[in-house]
């Protein structure tokens, strides 16, 4: 069968509609906020991003008769609800931080007000997306921080699963990176890609200088040769050669993808000016994350390659959010267990010009501070959202607006926490 | 547009696959291996997941004339390559290791024989799904070796990408694990589902007894109710009376998922018991990892719930497979480059009794030793593999077959590293 969208969720979602159906609690006014307790250690910002995706998903989302059948065969719903399911579709409203925004502990990243079955069955797609993509580009906005104008390649597909290398190179492109290596990415969301070769295709010839020669033939001059198969200076010495004979002053750029890059950058870069080829880039790849760019800030590199530590968050594989119920009936709700406290009403955020960052659960938004919500899903309806590239500028923009001591990369506090201002609900 | 399967992969591969064959390389005979230099740090055995998806994935892949006229506008690939791809099929011989399997420093779990083109396009997605499900399994199995024979419930899929949550479900199962929450790993690879209610549940009703009430009345007296959400002793009196009032004596289970889980274990045993509920089981869920399960292990725990730490590999996300040409005209190649070098040649892996794990490349098994991997595609057909359940079987025999210090969930060396014997190619 089909896995369709709706069935990328927890059982208990339907074994808790199927209960609430049966004792008529589903249709009961509810609001869900979905949010962090917490920053991941040391981290002073978070980024978020997978709102866009967390939309399509929105709009893809229902129980086909396959699925349904499915459901009851296994016993995870009974007839009942599976007619009710049937039927299924969101008729609630929605607002989100956009992507982009940062985030930082008690942000209500997202607010679903609904039906109560309507908005608890989307618990666990909302984590999975917001969890996955936010903690990406929450990392890809530090190396953002680090690269400091520097371009940043995406190329972590490999290290991450094949569908999630996707939603990957999207976030880290939201948070600043320029291109990915994915191709999936640039199909369904028009991320620019890139990539040239392997090591592979180097060994797959009888010599450098026949594979660079291929290379470029296919490729032209412009393209990004890789220097360290054999002998890192020699495959340097060899590609200038090659893209001289073809008319250039040198390759378009080479990459080196191993050794201690700081050196193996300085005698790069001194060997391309020595052989005329100052036009030639240097790329670096090889286990980067923001510390060793940062290592290299004084390094002549124009572009790093970064593959396993942005598709792993950098230590930090998911943002941490969770999804709870915070009214229902028109009242606050709020679980009390040790540790897992949280406010209860709908909270309407905002950050103040300072940084500082504050909710009210009245809907006021205090004079000269900016609200951090925008309505995406009006009575079920999706609304436009801006386009990736607006969101990357959106980004931009943030990390920008940052205050000083949050663009560190060393660990620290968050910069700001929300905090409840004005009485509780 | 539907992104193909063939998508999934980085820029590169066919920037590759283009440039040989212009050259006329494509075609060249070659061995390409997938494995790892090393463990995470601190683990002492990996454990291999993924192989039946790959296979799946193999079976899917290839390149649809959407997918083709999107290739030719971005320029990834010339006219020429266009018309080679939309023939593309999979020609050569898989070997593999089986899932289930252990894996070393150096092991070759995959050996891809086939025309360079053919072997090369396949690198990304081959190590997407062998580093995220291998993972995802090595961290699982330890979960296993900690919980000792108590049930594991897997339920991380709000930490982790909506589709990689399907491949933690079916990875972990295979490693051992004895259900997930996840629906579509039901519909999709048949694990076994689970779950109850979440608190919102408990939130959405006007008290515990209403809320554990409907819940038994939807799910049956067996289920397993969340005690935690306001006091916990209270929850679980209120869980256990309910219970009674319909003729059972007490609830299937509880759930427990804040607090100080040793000692509320311990006042919760002690409570059900002295409430006549001595076969309501006890389940624990909150950020348990296998250091956690350990500590649980004088604990009455009957069943660990397991979520952000299963899925996100238990601090190493991915398993740090590469996959590089080993072998082109019949002759051995490597890279030399520091730091990533590697012995060339058709490896044939084997492990004695004692553990040790060696390979080959004249192909000779010693008598004695046991041969590591299996055909899993032969001249292009992809073989059957055993199911989801023997593979889980053959993971069970392979953890009971590890050297006693291997299964120690405290850092140590890995218990073999694998080792060219014989010859070098």
């Amino acid at each position: 069968m089909r896995i369709s969208a709706a069935l990328l969720t927890d059982r208990y979602e339907l074994s808790m509609y199927a209960a609430l159906l049966a004792d008529g609690r589903v249709g009961a006014p509810a609001t869900f906020e979905l949010f962090a307790r917490r920053l991941p250690e040391g981290r002073r910002f978070g980024m978020v991003a997978g709102l866009g995706r967390f939309l399509d998903a929105l709009t893809d989302f229902h129980f086909d008769d396959d699925t349904l059948a499915w459901l009851q065969d296994a016993k995870v719903i009974d007839a009942a609800t599976a007619t009710s399911l049937a039927n299924w579709r969101f008729t609630g409203t929605i607002r989100a931080y956009r992507e982009g925004e940062t985030w930082f502990p008690n942000s209500p990243i997202l607010s679903v007000q609904a039906p109560l079955g309507e908005g608890l069955i989307l618990e666990t797609l909302a984590l999975s997306i917001f969890n996955h993509d936010s903690a990406i580009a929450s990392a890809a906005a530090r190396m953002v921080l680090a690269a400091d104008g520097r371009t940043l390649i995406e190329m972590g597909s490999r290290r991450t699963h094949e569908e999630a290398a996707v939603a990957t190179a999207r976030a880290a492109y939201v948070a600043g990176f320029s291109t990915t290596s994915n191709l999936a990415a640039g199909a369904a969301y028009g991320v620019p890609t890139a990539g040239t070769v392997a090591h592979a295709f180097v060994l797959a010839h009888q010599s450098e200088a026949e594979a660079f020669a291929a290379q470029m033939a296919a490729q032209g001059t412009g393209t990004t040769i890789l220097v360290d198969t054999y002998d890192t200076e020699q495959g340097i010495a060899t590609a200038v050669r090659v893209a001289q004979d073809l008319g250039a002053t040198g390759p378009g750029a080479i990459r080196i993808d191993s050794g201690d890059l700081p050196t193996a950058v300085a005698a790069a870069r001194a060997q391309l000016d020595s052989l005329g080829a100052t036009d030639t880039k240097i790329v670096v790849t090889s286990d980067l994350d923001e510390y060793l760019i940062t290592e290299l800030a004084l390094s002549a590199v124009d572009a790093y390659g970064v593959g396993t530590r942005v598709a792993t968050g950098s230590g930090h594989p998911t943002a941490g959010f969770v999804y709870k119920l915070v009214e229902l009936d028109d009242r606050p709700v709020a679980k009390r267990a040790s540790g897992k406290a949280n406010v209860g009403g709908l909270k309407t955020p905002y950050r103040y010009p300072d940084g500082r960052e504050a909710f009210r659960v009245d809907g006021v938004v205090p004079p000269g501070a900016r609200p951090l919500q925008v309505d995406v899903v009006r009575a079920g309806e999706v609304l436009p959202i801006p386009t990736l590239l607006e969101a990357r500028e959106y980004a931009a923009a943030a990390l920008a607006d940052l205050p000083p001591a949050a663009r560190h990369i060393t660990s620290g506090p968050p910069a700001t926490t929300a905090v409840l201002e004005g009485d509780p609900a």
